[in-house]
């Protein structure tokens, strides 16, 4: 597929943004990439590799006529520029993003739209515990699942854009209303990173100084406590009833094999890691 | 190191006990290696892989004028086979372990040894969720940290050749007395699998479909929960204190973050993970 916009303008060259203009440069864009950001030594940096061709620390400036706008900022800094930029985004353009949260942002994101401005919510389940784009890849995003949320104001032919985009980049695309997607990665997503901080944490609580002894599976279990704290902050504020919903469901998880330990119920206990075994192979290993 | 060895018996022909013959083929060890387990046909498999060179499974047979035997079942299994193999060890020979739990194991084989047997626990930090000599690795313990556990039993010769013969695979040893071991396993180790676990059936109680939904983060996470169910029943009943107060810390840890969240206490949940980031450092990534 060929990517039909001219300019597109990524708002937050980190992680995700920058791999994402890589991902579209791999695939033969040949539009302009505008970077727009704060940190303007990271969107010179950006600009030397290649990753975009222009910047702004303007967010005003740089979506100056910009046929696509993509928000990889964190969720909760979202409504704000959207705010600050809806007046100069150019009639026909489509805003888009890779936030981790959908129906909050649906919510407060589709009104501030122009008429003839479209918006549609993507979710790519790709990442990585670093961030920066000094971890971004043409691949990140290549064979992840890509969830697209349209609501029933989402603009078909917008729809159908967004969707052929992240095909191009590789992506396996799946719709999703946003509030189910909300619930669904409340459990898979949003819980587990918080119970990894915590996990962490409680592990420091016990003795500051044995996290070092672990090994891998340690290491692999707390990795994404390595993630943006204040990305999962905004994650958190913006999916809470879901996330605590879930939190609850793992708590009482927890107390349950504890009991089992407690009462010696050694049968109990291995019936539970074996039911946990065998549904974990449904995610499969690599 | 020369490993002076002529016999050495692995009871327990899995993913450790194989991974450790193929890494003594490795470095050159020209004695006999005998697999002892009670599957034939893994074992006529590791024989035809070149993993063992003889193998039996009579536990009394397989170690006849063995110089070494390798505890490399689960550790519940440690008990009976020692009792059922002691009156046929050698004068001399020196017995050790795998096992991921020490203090009571230490407690429970060192009376059984004979005159003149020793008995040396150690425990190295190596494993993977895939089990079986499928998985096994001649590098599996190599760059990897081993712990052996002496008491004040322990025979100093006995101590020095174990100490030898994990560096001879490229381990690095660490000596730790069995108690100190096991608090601080129940806290980077065992509490973790029992938690990733957990999460698992904690994730499949919310939604019995949703778990393929998740990313690579939750694949890392819950990787550990495709480990041998039977194994860690055995670690979780002879480290059931420890594991417990872990655990213990652990609930407190989430119930902490979930107040946090229902409180919307956002900066006080971001202090939290930048707490636990910061920690996590300390284990590295790879």
């Amino acid at each position: 597929m060929t990517i039909h916009f001219k300019h597109i303008a990524i708002i937050g060259v980190g992680l995700m943004g920058s791999s994402f203009a890589l991902a579209l440069k791999k695939k033969g864009f040949k539009g302009r990439i505008t970077g727009i950001g704060r940190n303007k030594k990271n969107l010179i940096k950006a600009k030397r590799l290649g990753i975009i061709d222009n910047y702004s620390t303007s967010h005003a400036e740089g979506i100056k006529d910009a046929d696509l706008i993509l928000l990889a900022v964190p969720v909760g800094q979202f409504e704000a520029i959207v705010g600050n930029i809806r007046g100069g985004i150019k009639k026909g353009a489509i805003v888009t993003d890779v936030g981790s949260v959908k129906a909050l942002i649906v919510k407060k994101i589709e009104p501030l739209m122009p008429e003839g401005v479209h918006f549609v919510g993507a979710h790519p389940i790709a990442g990585k515990e670093c961030s920066g784009i000094s971890c971004a890849s043409a691949d990140l995003y290549r064979n992840a699942r890509c969830i697209i949320t349209p609501g029933p104001n989402t603009n078909k032919n917008a729809l159908k854009t967004i969707i052929a985009l992240w095909k191009a980049v590789g992506s396996k695309t799946l719709l999703m209303k946003p509030e189910a997607h909300d619930m669904i990665y409340a459990s898979v997503s949003h819980m587990p990173h918080v119970a990894a901080y915590a996990l962490v944490n409680g592990i420091m609580k016990a003795d500051g100084k044995i996290l070092p002894y672990g090994g891998r599976g340690l290491r692999d279990m707390t990795r994404i406590a390595l993630s943006p704290p204040g990305l999962w902050r905004d994650i958190c504020a913006c999916n809470k009833k879901n996330i605590l919903k879930s939190l609850k469901k793992f708590s009482s998880s927890i107390s349950h094999v504890t009991g089992l330990i407690e009462r010696s119920d050694w049968d109990g206990l291995e019936k539970e890691f074996i039911r946990a075994q065998e549904a974990r192979k449904l995610l499969g290993s690599d």
